[in-house]
Formats: structure tokens, C-alpha cells, sequence
């Protein structure tokens, strides 16, 4: 479907949610909850309320039970594509046809009472640096002499591997590492991490792998990639500064990286796809995305305890998430179900688009003050980081999971 | 038991491995062996040949069969250091005492005719970078200003996260990959890695994970820490140089790392540990090792085609194991069952030792020429690399499984 087309009329679902609602039935991510007996069910999200898709399935369509049974994605991920698409138009049967209500509604659970779970295994996490703002603008701070990106930044979507050991669901406390730094004196040290960060990003989810030597063309995003959350990369940046050189970031980061809790499906940001933003030089032909639109036209928000302090733009990177997915696997490094790759600071041009406090107070140079008269450079512990996402959708915008976390003491 | 006391008398096996055999019943190396019909047992090896450990202990220790049962080495690894001594003293009386030879004779099966598989699930890969003459010589070619480590390598063991799904046992082909890189002339080109690479190393085996939060001390090595393999850390040189700016190596490591066969127990190399080498500056606390010896005497060898080109001594590493996992876990990271860390490319102030190709031949500056006349800078296709190493062991020495790999075209 072409971005851009009118609405069409939401149909109705007997759940009593509205098209134009944030989690409508054009949305329906899914989720895993913790049964309280040691095991799971799958949910999917319609409101402020989750259906039960584990024991929804067993009653309405037997035939997905085997992708539900076992409470997590992971089944689910590695069905396929046209498996994934017919589990959708199947649970939004189920909302919509009032003939399930009787049978469905007790299987309808407030969102709010839910013990949401990591909803699948990562396999290999790995963290992308696809937005020019944030890449000029750590190159600045880390880099003083430097004049913005590095040479081969335009040619290739940068990347690195994280610990998949340590993404964890939405509202998982954050603890503040410890870790080795070096003052500005020269001083080395190990100790809490005085210079914690947020970092605003958008998670790939991989569903059906690939074989080791096979790699994934620009064009066969949609039949790997399963759907797409929000990420929070959280980085203590004085021990990633003091770390980096010359093998990239690994304890500044491998402290936790928080995901949502809903996955949305591909399938509901078909209204999303927006041009692919214009490079300079022109990407190589096996990175060449030029003949589909493949931006993702996601509006985030970055709240600090409640108070929105920058509004990052998705549609506005660089490098695309096919690009990234082709990038990832051009080398020919085997794909697997429950690979996750996350985009990398969203920023933009002003410092209310800055999706992280290194950027947002350049390095601690430019604190900023809440609503409550305290002042901010990085994050203080009891701080609560909270990041959204909206998307232009089949019946109105809607909603990404949101990613959530508190920042205990170490 | 300290290093350095007199061999002991081996006990007699009735396989008939006399106890200075590197595979003697001082070794017992753990694997992993497909039984084609899609399912696996665990295997010990003893001499050239090996017990199927899955059946073995259904017939001479039943309490051991759930660590064996699965047919990987993952079940094992979890069950934790206790287990890990009761089934080698167990499996070491199966192979010692007659009586079991009746029973346990028609189990043993030729190493050769093996079908041996990845002996556990990788959960993360973490590559450290520990050797102070790989650092500087990488420095050195890398950075040709530099001269020498980098500021921090000194007061840190610097590594970087890999790709944990692309871990593949010894005998797996290594496909040269395909990648992005930049010519001398300043073309940016996408094409097969014309700088492939070897890299020697050692790799430790997380048996027994962390809550996240917790750290691992110094001498909590051995509590956590399995067993030991061998590593190739294969490496695509040109595809390294121009993709890791800023965040480190990626896809020009991803395509494929290599692992043994077959996992050492720690308890094998009870006789191999040696004073951990002087540092300036003195670690700080979190890294001091200082209290028992912690470097590790093995002896490698890098054999190309046949033919020994480099012999590198892991006991000079200025990193040790233990200190890598200290340093792993110190800022709150979660260790997993399966998690595995190597030790970077071992290397040594004469070229002789030298773990790989970008420092053996100075980045393609010195060639050299193999028996058969022919002339190599890094890998061709059909070349097969053999990294094998030896370790004083209670008997005698022992030898670590090899790790062996062809470079096949792309």
C-alpha cells in the first residue's frame, strides 16, 4: 500500500477501541506475561487491554496454537513470514468479529496487571550509528580535533556487536555501573559511573534467519524482519570514552540495554514508509535502497521523570533499517531468529531532537533544568527515562511499546 | 596443586593410552558428536578415540546421564563446578578401573570417524586483546603515527562484543567473505576480502552464569569458568581497517570464528598455571591477580598447509583469563551458560610467534615463502589452517583440541 493514502474506516471491535486509538486493531503488537507459575502466554495488545493469545488460540484457531503455546515470540519469529500474516489477520478477526466476544473477552487482561517479559530470546544484539546529528556530534565531543564523521561514515551504516546477555524488558531498573574511567586529571580510576546516558533508538526484531553465506538484499527486509520496538542504549559514557579505543564500546554499554515490551509487526507500519533520505556519494549497489521507499516515518519523545525533553525524528535517517540489515549481512554472517539490531541515537539538527544527554548537553557542557528547578547533565539516580513512539497507521497513528526505566544506585 | 611438582604415575587404562599420550586420562577433553539421526551425544576423549559419554553413563553412572543426556555440553556446563569434578573423577574410574571395561569398550568410537558439532550453545562472544606485542604491532600497522598501545590498554583488558551466532567448530570451511573496504587509491569498493586472516587464541567457556549486578572476582575464576578451546578469530583485514572507525571490528570478524571441538577441563590444566607476568602500572584492585598464579602455560602453533609458521607462548599474555573475567563482569553484566571469551591473538616479540598474518607479514610488507615454493601475504583459497597447542598436565603434557579451518572461495 502506497504512504500517504486516506485513512480507511477502522472496523469496529467489539473491544470497544477506536481506530484512531494508539494500540487500534491497525496496531496489535505482541508481548509476553508471566503466568505467576513459572511459565508464559503471548499477548497482544488492543487498548489498555491484552488478549490472552496463548488460550485465545486453543479456543479460536487451533492451527496458531503452536505458535503461542510456549509464552513467548521466539515461535512465532521463527514461523515466517506468511505465518506472521496470517496470525494477524486472525487475532484482528477475533477483535473485530463480535461472534469471539463471548468466548474471548474473559481472556482480556488490563495491560496495567500484566508482568511483562523480555517477549523473546536475543540471539545477537547488535547497535547500528545510523543518524548523522549523533554521529557528527559524537564525533565532535569524543573527538575534538575531528571535523564531523569519520570517512567511511557515508559509505557504510556503521555498527558494532552489544551483549545480548543484558537487553531486557521495559521497566527493568537500570543500576548504574561501575566501571574504569580516566579523570581529567589524568587519574584512573574504577567506580560508579558519573556520566550516565540515555540513548533513543528503534530495535529490528529478526524473525527467519539465513544460512552462514547468504546475505539479504535491501529488498528482503520484510521477509526476515518480524517488527520493530524501542530502544533504550543505555551508556555510561566516561567508562565508553576511557574504553573505545581502538575496539568500540564494551562495558560503557553491556551494563543493559532496555527493549519494549511489544513488539509491533512490520505489517503495522505499512502506512509508515516514507523516501529514503537523499546520500552523498550514492550507497553501493548492494546498499542501494533507492527503489522502494524505505524510511520509517517514527516521531519519538524522550521524557525525563514525566517532562518531554527532545522529540527525535526516525524518518530522518541516514541510513535505513533495510540498509542495515543488508549491511549486516553482506559479509555473509549467518542471520538467526531473535536477532536484534537497533538503529543507534536518533537525533536531529536542534537540540530538542537530540536523543541523548551527550549530545543534548554536549557532554555535560550545556546542563539543562527541569520543571522541578534540578538541574541535569547526566542521568541522577531515581531518574526515570521513558521513550515513545508514534507512526502514521492503517487508521490513524499509533503506537509503538514505549521503553521504560528507572536509574537505581550501583 | 602447585605448578612445577614432579609428574605423578599415571593410573593404567585399559584403552591402553599411556599417560604421556597428550590425550591421556590426565586430558579428558569434552565434545559433542551428531548421531545422524539428527541428535547428538557427548563424548570424552581418550587417546584417538572417544566414549560416548550419553550411553556410558546410563550404563556405569545413571546420576550423571541428565548432564549427558541432550547430547551437547550445555547441561554439563550449567550443573556447576561440583559436578563438573564429580563427573571427570567419575569418567576418569570408567576409563581406569577394568571392571568397566566390558561394558564401556564397545562405546568407545575412532575420533575420525566422528561427526563432531559445536559442543555448546554460544550465548555471547566476547574477544579480548590481551597480548602486549599483538597490541603493539596492530597499533603500529593500524596507526602508523602510534607508537605503541593505546593509552588505555595498559590499565585494562580492552575487548570488544562478536558475533556469538557465527561461532563454529573446528573442521566448518571458512568462506572468505565478501565486504566494503577502501583501496590504496582511495576507491571505496564492495568485493571478497583480499586480506584474510588467521588469528591464534585461546577461548574459556562460561559454565556457571551471574544474576546481573554481580561481578566475578579475580579468583572467582574457576568457580565460573568451565573450560578452555582453541580459537581462530578469523579476520578480513581490509574490511577490519575501514569499518571500524569509531566503533570497532564487525562484519570484518563476523563472517566466521572458529572453536575446538573439544572443551578442556579447567581441572586438566591444574599443572599449567604460572605466575602472572609484571605490569606497570599495577592493576587496579577489581584487576589485581596477583594472589595465585594466573597466567596459563600453553604452547601454540600456527600450522599453514601442513607446515608450523609461528609457535606462540600464551604464558606471556600481560592479560590474564582471570583478569578478563573480571574485567568482563566488573561493570554489572550478567555472565550466561555458554558465554564465551577469547583471549585476542596470541603473539610474541619474535616473528616466529607472531598469531597471525597482519603481524607475521607486517600487513603484506614481508612475505613468505611456504615449502611447496609458493608465496603468501594473508590466506588463499584452499588454505587450511591448524592451530593446535600443549599444556603441562599431571602425567605429561597434554594437548588442547585443535582448531582447524579451509578458506574456500566466496
Amino acid at each position: 500500500m502506497e504512504p500517504g493514502h486516506p485513512l480507511e474506516a477502522a472496523p469496529e471491535s467489539w473491544t470497544g477501541v477506536p481506530g484512531d486509538h494508539p494500540f487500534s486493531v491497525g496496531n496489535l503488537p505482541y508481548g509476553s506475561a508471566a503466568d505467576g507459575r513459572g511459565g508464559a502466554f503471548v499477548v497482544v495488545r488492543i487498548g489498555d487491554r491484552a488478549l490472552d493469545l496463548t488460550r485465545a488460540s486453543a479456543v479460536a484457531g487451533p492451527d496458531l496454537l503452536p505458535l503461542f503455546a510456549r509464552g513467548s515470540l521466539d515461535d512465532l519469529l521463527a514461523a515466517g513470514a506468511p505465518k506472521w500474516t496470517q496470525a494477524r489477520a486472525s487475532v484482528k478477526s477475533w477483535l473485530t468479529d463480535a461472534a469471539y466476544r463471548g468466548a474471548l473477552e474473559p481472556l482480556l487482561r488490563p495491560v496495567a496487571e500484566l508482568d511483562l517479559l523480555l517477549p523473546f530470546a536475543v540471539a545477537d544484539y547488535a547497535d547500528f550509528y545510523g543518524n548523522e546529528h549523533h554521529a557528527a556530534n559524537a564525533s565532535r565531543i569524543f573527538r575534538p580535533d575531528s571535523t564531523g564523521v569519520a570517512p567511511n561514515w557515508r559509505h557504510l551504516p556503521v555498527g558494532y556487536h552489544g551483549c545480548a546477555g543484558t537487553v531486557m524488558v521495559s521497566g527493568t531498573p537500570v543500576r548504574r555501573p561501575q566501571g574504569q574511567y580516566r579523570d581529567e586529571d589524568g587519574t584512573v580510576a574504577f567506580g560508579p559511573s558519573r556520566r550516565l546516558d540515555l540513548e533513543a533508538e528503534v530495535g529490528f526484531v529478526v524473525g527467519t534467519g539465513t544460512a552462514p553465506g547468504t546475505s539479504v538484499p535491501v529488498g528482503g527486509f520484510g521477509a526476515h524482519v518480524f517488527g520493530a520496538c524501542l530502544v533504550n542504549d543505555w551508556s555510561a559514557r566516561d567508562i565508553q570514552m576511557w574504553e573505545s579505543t581502538p575496539l568500540g564500546p564494551f562495558l560503557g554499554k553491556s551494563f543493559g540495554t532496555s527493549v519494549s515490551a511489544w513488539i509491533t509487526p512490520l505489517e503495522a507500519l505499512n502506512e509508515a514508509w516514507i523516501a529514503s533520505p537523499a546520500r552523498d556519494p550514492a550507497p553501493l549497489p548492494h546498499l542501494d535502497d533507492s527503489a522502494r521507499p524505505n524510511g520509517l516515518d517514527l516521531a519519538l519523545e524522550v521524557r525525563l521523570n514525566g517532562e518531554t525533553i527532545a522529540a527525535p525524528s526516525f524518518g530522518t535517517m541516514y541510513w535505513t533499517p533495510a540498509q542495515m540489515l543488508a549491511h549486516l549481512t553482506s559479509g555473509g554472517a549467518a542471520l538467526r531468529t531473535g536477532d536484534l539490531f537497533a538503529s543507534g541515537t536518533v537525533s536531529g539538527p536542534r537540540r530538542e531532537e537530540r536523543g541523548c544527554l551527550l549530545e543534548y548537553t554536549w557532554n555535560g557542557a550545556e546542563p539543562f533544568t527541569l520543571a522541578d528547578g534540578s538541574v541535569r547533565t547526566y542521568l541522577e539516580d531515581g531518574d526515570e527515562v521513558v521513550i515513545t513512539a508514534t507512526a502514521p497507521g492503517l487508521y490513524g497513528r499509533i503506537a509503538l511499546g514505549e521503553v521504560r526505566g528507572r536509574v537505581t544506585p550501583p
